[in-house]
């Protein structure tokens, strides 16, 4: 290690970093070293070339809103063709039970879950721009939206009286109930895809980003809670109510188990077969994943082979199990949405519209990568929109990319939407032809598809103990999406996790690190002196470094840590000055005690420091304590400096932006410190911070762009010659 | 101008910066130039340092928690006593009718104001560490308390059936209304004193922060055109309907607008009359400043002569003018809070706490600074908090400081506290010995009185072309704070302008300036290359500077912007080499027409890049597409290099911090840049942040310390040495 560590400072030797230069201010810069370049464009310059070059625009215009137009003329046949058929047909066996199974989370007959699995899918082929993602339903999206639906229609509204005369009771009017909940389900749809293509059309691509990794884990997790809970009842065959809104899924548990004894036994049995079936299918797929052609379709088995039991046995009629029921055969006329129902749903559907969009983008991105093209976030959001906004005139709910069928698609070979083209072709013949041959379908098969395919979401709970090794605040974030999901309901939690990310945000800027920066001998790098033993600090001379920007909300903790770990606090150096100067009156006038003075300055000075728990600190204090009480004794009191500090260089390298509070902040800060014969001067100011100070007519009075230098050394430099005596030597 | 600098130039030639040192890269700063210092002080030690030394820690609590133990002591009776006598008389006439005044606005009976200007003010000579501001009724917490008065003490609650028989009509109780405002209005107080109190020993001081100055003036300008509105209908003596909540300014207006035929003249007359006077005085000090020994009590006049006028033309019985009405005399027995009220009061309480400190905290400051002592921030919550909670069960509504008033006092020479509670003593012997002699004092009278006081507030207006120069962003906070408060409420309008302020934070973080540097010859500075003639670039080096943390919200737009700034894309260069090994293989096979995928790849280039605005991008494009059909040209194209770019330096010196998914989208993108021979290397990255990628796991697989750099100029020596000889010369 020593030896080759040698041997590479020796081939390195001759690589010298070598710089020999006068000291620079930001004076000397702007007179004699940089010229702004003039900015040759004007803005007429500029619109015009904004403007011009029309044809070619248009061209990628349509282009890039039709990405069909560009793929599919250059279609390579012979290559791609077999594998792309081979990949929707596995995908079409994926999409149709799931379709089935989610139209339950969307609380809507499953007959819905069939159209949103074909229209979507048919656009997207034209206007998408990811050649592997599979769109359609989707758990996460599909709960949302039942919880609205379930929100606007409850069951409460939905009794009628039944019976005649006397013995008149209420029943739930069930058709009723689903009619208006799929109105509802279809008008968030509506304008969902609305939202999606209007932010798709003014470029907010951008606004996913708020939905940082550790948020979208922790929140996808909470909607893999609500569904396994959503879906109890329909595996234990329990009848009880469905709950929305805040703490929906502690009522929705109580709910279940106040009812445990009205389980069903033919369903918990069926429901656990299918459920152990479809997870040994899972992990076979998994382990075999190289050596299978295709991915076993575990689900697809499910639903024939339950259809068929349920069939044969009647299960039914006979078990009083839950069927799928009526599906009806064929397509629905092409409808208006009820746009009445519309106020009441503007919040959620724009959650709906950015969760759905952050899914869809976040795997769209992955496969990109994987394969080595590029997908555009805002055609993305387009595509979407466009998917969702059309189909739910053919009564469609809303429709994101799936993860597990995204998978299936791409492992089984899929190039191009070609595949996904294939699947929804797939979906519209069962839907046309053979749709009634679902209807025995239990319920309870469709619950186990359900939470088999949300276990890999329950995997992200082992995200905690890495987050907790790198990142608290990030770990936070998931927590904070994850209970406030689980608890306030997806929308809420949604908002909530959002807003909580944006204050971490604000957080990290508002929390700084404050050091003192000392020199590494001869290399011209400054290093914490508190960290490093190499750095060392020059007398008279404290560098003060703070990894923020000077703004607002943190000007006044700049200026107070500037104060404490510097150890030189103007107000107490003024009161002694105040003090020296009473004295000085006073020796030339009645000749009173000016020890009462110096001691009660010094006893001020412990006050206010006891409370640091800084050991720094406390150091500092009995060096500056002492200095003053020094320059305060007797023998100095007329000539000696207030501060062994002579100079305070502020360290602005890591400083990015700053504002007139700020600005003034500053300002104020080095006029203190003049008043008491401290200089403070800035270094490492970046040149865009410069000209936002230029703009908030920072130089004026005693501030001048001498004060300003381009590194902490020319700062250095610069200020030791100006003080080339110090009076005390430093104690470091 | 140019001999000066020559000169200095002479003067300053011995100063030299002078480096002579090998070039440093990370792995040779660990392994041989820094060694991190052993933390010495163990949890342990901390914990015995923050618990020893408890007697004078105890004291020093003491003292702080009631700082009237510190300076009392130390009164200088001689020096002081008699100004502040003088200060506390003047400000004591000031108080009074402001007292009367701004009871009006909270929406309760006038002799509440006199109460909150004595209780409050008593206690804050306690408590408070400023000893210039006058602690008491302030117009904008007054306006917000009515606000909320009003709104759970609606008129419409208190109409009573009235008359015998048959001709029953509904009138306003105005007793019970009033006494159930007074009800909210304390129950309020008791509550903002709690939060104020609590924050304060949270050490919660700094939220005021976020209250920035733009925000606070634009928030208290809209303040004065609320106050304005609201007592518009007592200067013009219409009876009309008192709006609160959203729009409320609107209503208000219209409703006197309205009502605007049934003016009283004799009360328009009379308040006319206050309002020239009192702007006249004001004017006069304002202008003889300096000359008078202490400013014209305007106020105090208007009250006395118009309470004479009233009482001897009989105004209220002979002209239908509104006078202030029964004031009754002495004080009454404290009781507790009615608490039932407190649920619907929580959001108003803390929006009144939190605007309450922080006018008090600013002006502190502002006399702290200009006096030369210190205000601690969490101590004045401390002493605001007990003032309104303890004051609150003697029937008083929330104080905070005024500014008009602290002027007076301190303007007239008050030292310290004693000459508040010389002030509140006076307006108590008016409360229990004169206050009935108020009775005939028309409201008019003190609609005058608040309006001239609020008419600074609208000077700020002039504040709008100067942001407007300075910073559009500030601008925009003082906007959002203005047209939100008016429009929505001074509560809502608060909270929206915060958020506002805290998304321009975020907004700043996420909209870096973007720039390519290049060196300045011989000095190892690096600038922007579009801005500065003297910035050279080196052959086959960008180096890209951004000015933010990378972090989740804007690690994506960091790539993109990399990848346009440099006009270096690995997914274009990917392709053409993609397209290269085609050909090669195709060259080696069949002979196929390898043009095709040449242009092909071109074509896209060019579409991609068409919608770029960006002058120099074009520019960049120009010469990368050159490069890369050159590269793709026959000739070349088992030779050439991919770009003509070998190394990206990326510039973090002023990133501040880093999460995991910034760390990782700069793993990916050195991956991908990677797989097309180009290197990148991050230079100039602090010491923190560098502990933060350790933390994140960063240093794995290709990522080395080795590729870390202290500063750009070491990432360039060394990745010049590493490539010594491009293969193609800059075209820059």
């Amino acid at each position: 290690m020593e030896q080759e560590a040698a041997a590479r400072e020796d081939a390195d030797s001759q690589l010298m970093y070598r710089i020999e230069r006068p000291v620079y201010d930001e004076d000397f810069i702007r007179s004699q070293l940089l010229n702004p370049k003039e900015n040759s464009s004007t803005l007429r310059q500029r619109l015009a070339y904004k403007c011009r070059c029309s044809s070619e625009k248009a061209k990628a215009t349509a282009l890039s809103f039709l990405p069909i137009l560009s793929w599919l003329p250059a279609y390579p046949v012979k290559e791609y063709l077999f594998s792309d058929v081979v990949s929707g047909l596995s995908t079409g066996v994926v999409q149709l039970p799931q379709g089935l199974a989610y139209a339950m989370l969307a609380a809507v007959p499953p007959v819905y879950g069939l159209y949103s699995s074909f229209y979507p899918v048919l656009l997207y082929t034209f206007f998408g721009t990811s050649r592997h993602i599979s769109v359609g339903t989707f758990a996460v999206i599909s709960l949302m939206i039942g919880g609205v639906a379930v929100r606007e229609a409850p069951d409460s509204m939905f009794y009628v009286p039944h019976g005649n005369g006397s013995n008149t009771s209420l029943i739930l009017d069930v058709e009723a109930r689903d009619a208006r909940r799929v109105q509802v389900a279809v008008v968030l749809t509506t304008l969902v895809g609305i939202i999606q293509f209007v932010l798709g059309l003014l470029r907010f691509g951008f606004v996913a980003i708020y939905l940082t990794e550790p948020l979208v884990r922790g929140f996808t997790t909470a909607a893999a809670v609500h569904v396994v809970v959503s879906q109890l009842k329909y595996l234990l065959g329990v009848k009880t109510q469905r709950f929305a809104g805040p703490l929906s899924v502690i009522y929705s548990i109580k709910a279940v188990l106040s009812d445990i004894t009205s389980t069903n036994v033919a369903t918990l049995i069926l429901g656990l077969v299918c459920l152990v079936f479809l997870y040994g299918v899972k992990d076979l797929n998994e382990r075999f994943k190289k050596k299978l052609p295709i991915p076993i379709p575990g689900e697809i088995i499910v639903v024939i082979v339950s259809t068929s039991v349920s069939f044969g046995l009647s299960l039914s009629d006979d078990y009083k199990v839950d069927v799928v029921g009526k599906i009806p055969t064929g397509l629905l006329p092409p409808a208006a949405p009820e746009f009445s129902l519309l106020p009441n749903l503007v919040t959620d559907s724009f959650a709906v519209a950015i969760v759905g969009f952050s899914m869809g983008i976040s795997l769209a991105k992955i496969f990109a990568l994987k394969h080595g093209y590029s997908v555009d976030g805002n055609q993305e959001l387009i595509a979407l929109g466009l998917c969702n906004f059309i189909s739910s005139f053919f009564q469609t709910f809303a429709i994101t990319c799936s993860m597990s069928r995204s998978l299936v698609q791409e492992s089984t070979g899929g190039k191009t939407q070609i595949a996904g083209l294939l699947a929804s072709l797939m979906v519209l013949l069962v839907v046309v032809a053979i749709g009634f041959v679902f209807q025995p379908l239990p319920q309870t098969a469709l619950a186990a598809i359900i939470m088999v395919n949300l276990l890999g979401m329950f995997k992200q709970f082992r995200d905690i103990p890495g987050l907790w090794k790198t990142s608290k605040i990030e770990l936070a974030i998931w927590l904070v999406a994850f209970i406030a999901s689980v608890l306030l309901g997806l929308d809420y939690g949604l908002l909530v996790a959002i807003a909580f990310a944006i204050l971490t945000v604000i957080y990290r800027t508002q929390s700084p690190k404050n050091s003192i920066l000392g020199h590494v001998p001869g290399t011209g790098l400054y290093c914490d002196v508190d960290e490093y033993e190499e750095a060392a600090e020059y007398e008279g001379i404290k560098i003060f470094h703070s990894n923020s920007s000077i703004y607002f909300a943190n000007s006044d903790l700049y200026v107070n840590a500037l104060k404490e770990k510097t150890g030189v606090n103007p107000d107490h150096l003024q009161a002694a000055q105040k003090a020296r100067n009473k004295r000085k009156e006073k020796a030339n006038g009645t000749n009173n005690s000016p020890l009462k003075m110096c001691a009660k300055y010094n006893e001020r000075g412990v006050t206010h420091e006891v409370l640091s728990l800084n050991h720094v600190a406390e150091e500092q204090k009995g060096q500056t304590g002492h200095s003053s009480s020094e320059s305060l004794s007797e023998e100095m009191v007329f000539i000696g400096p207030l501060s062994a500090v002579h100079t305070i260089i502020l360290d602005w390298t890591p400083a990015s932006f700053i504002d007139s509070v700020g600005a003034k902040a500053i300002k104020q800060v080095i006029k203190e410190y003049a008043a008491v014969d401290v200089q403070v001067v800035i270094a490492g100011c970046s040149r865009n911070l410069l000209s936002e100070l230029d703009t908030l007519q920072f130089f004026t009075e005693a501030m001048t762009p001498e004060m300003m230098f381009p590194t902490v050394h020319d700062a250095v430099l610069r200020c030791q010659r100006s003080h080339p005596k110090p009076l005390q030597p430093d104690r470091r």
